[in-house]
């Protein structure tokens, strides 16, 4: 189980009713949740998300429009009793801004928190159904953005199959972990006659705010959902680099590249009201993509 | 000219579609906010209020439904290019928040910023029209009330009159000004008769987060308009002391005895769905309340 549901879809200012950056992955252990813009706890509870259930927070990089939302949540969090630990994971300095906050307001958290800075590429979190990794992203300041990948699934046992074959269950581990089964005479049985494949793993990678880099391509090739920023249409191309930002066509080319499953676009420049043509331009280089769209949950 | 808009009614933690603690203040010669708490920007754009006039902000503690909001509106004021001066008036700490959360995001503010620490009881502001003035409230941490009085206008001058009795315009200063009419002859007209009366000074105080304190009873006596938390129906009012809060009954004690022209109540707990109870209770103790409501202007 993978899936992002979008709380936020606009870069830098609040407009036509679309917010910033935050996006609560659904996993088979956990909601985590990249980037917490202003506002995120109110799009939490109008989308209905299970707060508590959110126990790994990831800040891909400190421009307001990406952590504001932060402090009040874990604000909330502690007003509403929280009891359940939580992890965030950022660049060092966010937590300097979280403790002075909480000092001068007097608060103290009633769960544990865990502040986790984040100083290089690699992995940050392994569960166990998925892992998080980050790898940077260029843009004006220090910018991270984010992996999941699910673990593979050992593979499932074939009852019929191994009654048939009359299979001792202490043989079942070694089966799922995909070897072929030896008996004790010698009798050789291939795993795919006695095992059927699981459900596949997938991955989901969040590109965060970055300019048109193809260094990400390595990183997120053959991901089956990849989120990139598209700040500004083809046509603003100069001003999207001069800015470290990407255009829909360059997000798309990205997504051509890598070889992806499929591409969500977002971060639409508060400049346009309506956002349909990032998704034409995107779709002329990689038809597959949609625009991040607030509410909406897409499964990986 | 005073008028009072409501873009948050709620206490700690938004809930049912209230948001946290702002108010915009509208005067002859400017917009000031009063408290700012998370997503005021968008509840900003949401009632279409000018967000460029908006010049004064003042802040009346640090907990974070009453300026969570505020790094987010400086934020935006500063990528929409904003020119005009900004003054902020709050506790001390608040400008170490703001400096650091600018610092990490490498931003610089395109207009003139001034942060006005409040330290003590007293003027914080007089403009051509208007003043603000700051008074102390008892709540767990430090924390400021707020009282905006028009100035007295001048008389104005009824030029009928003032032909028929063929007074001299070097004259109408000093008419103006209240005082009697008297001609180099030693003729003696009084004021009343050459003037009218202009429209009354209206006063509109502000008492912020606070446990029931009688304190306030002189400080917002006769006030046009009055606006007192109500975290709490009557019946929890030992939770509400316990918490420096008020409940619907004690504001409107309040009220009665500073007798007020109008009480309008907010800051509800995020525990109440419906509120009507609390105009109800309040009501009973003093006719004249209104529900604080979201993007409703109340003509002081």
């Amino acid at each position: 189980m993978l899936a992002v549901t979008i709380l936020g879809n606009n870069s830098a200012i609040p407009a036509f009713g679309r917010h910033p950056t935050a996006q609560i992955i659904t996993t088979a252990d956990d909601l985590l949740m990249f980037d917490c813009g202003e506002g995120s706890q109110i799009q939490i509870l109008n989308y209905r998300i299970k707060r508590s259930r959110i126990n790994h927070i990831f800040i891909s990089h400190l421009h307001g429009d990406h952590y504001f939302g932060l402090i009040g949540l874990l604000n909330s969090f502690a007003l509403l009793g929280r009891i359940q630990p939580l992890h965030v994971y950022g660049p060092p300095e966010l937590i300097e801004v979280i403790n002075l906050q909480f000092r001068i307001s007097n608060t103290s958290l009633p769960f544990t928190f865990t502040f986790h800075p984040i100083e290089k590429a690699g992995l940050l979190l392994e569960s166990k159904s998925y892992t998080v990794e980050c790898f940077p992203t260029q843009h004006r300041i220090e910018c991270w953005g984010f992996l999941v990948r699910e673990k593979r699934q050992p593979r499932k046992i074939n009852i019929e199959k191994t009654s048939f074959y009359d299979i001792p269950t202490s043989a079942f581990a070694s089966l799922q972990a995909g070897e072929d089964y030896v008996a004790g005479d010698g009798a050789f049985i291939k795993n795919e006659l006695l095992t059927d494949e699981n459900v596949k793993a997938k991955s989901y990678a969040f590109c965060a705010d970055t300019i048109y880099d193809e260094a990400l391509v390595p990183i997120v090739q053959h991901a089956d959902l990849v989120y990139h920023e598209s700040t500004y249409p083809a046509a603003l191309t100069e001003k999207a680099t001069e800015r470290f930002h990407s255009t829909s066509k360059q997000a798309a080319t990205i997504a051509l590249k890598a070889n992806v499953g499929r591409l969500l676009i977002g971060h639409f420049s508060a400049k346009f009201e309506v956002i349909e043509q990032f998704g034409t331009e995107a779709r002329e280089v990689f038809p597959n993509t949609e625009l991040a769209t607030e509410g909406v949950t897409y499964l990986v």
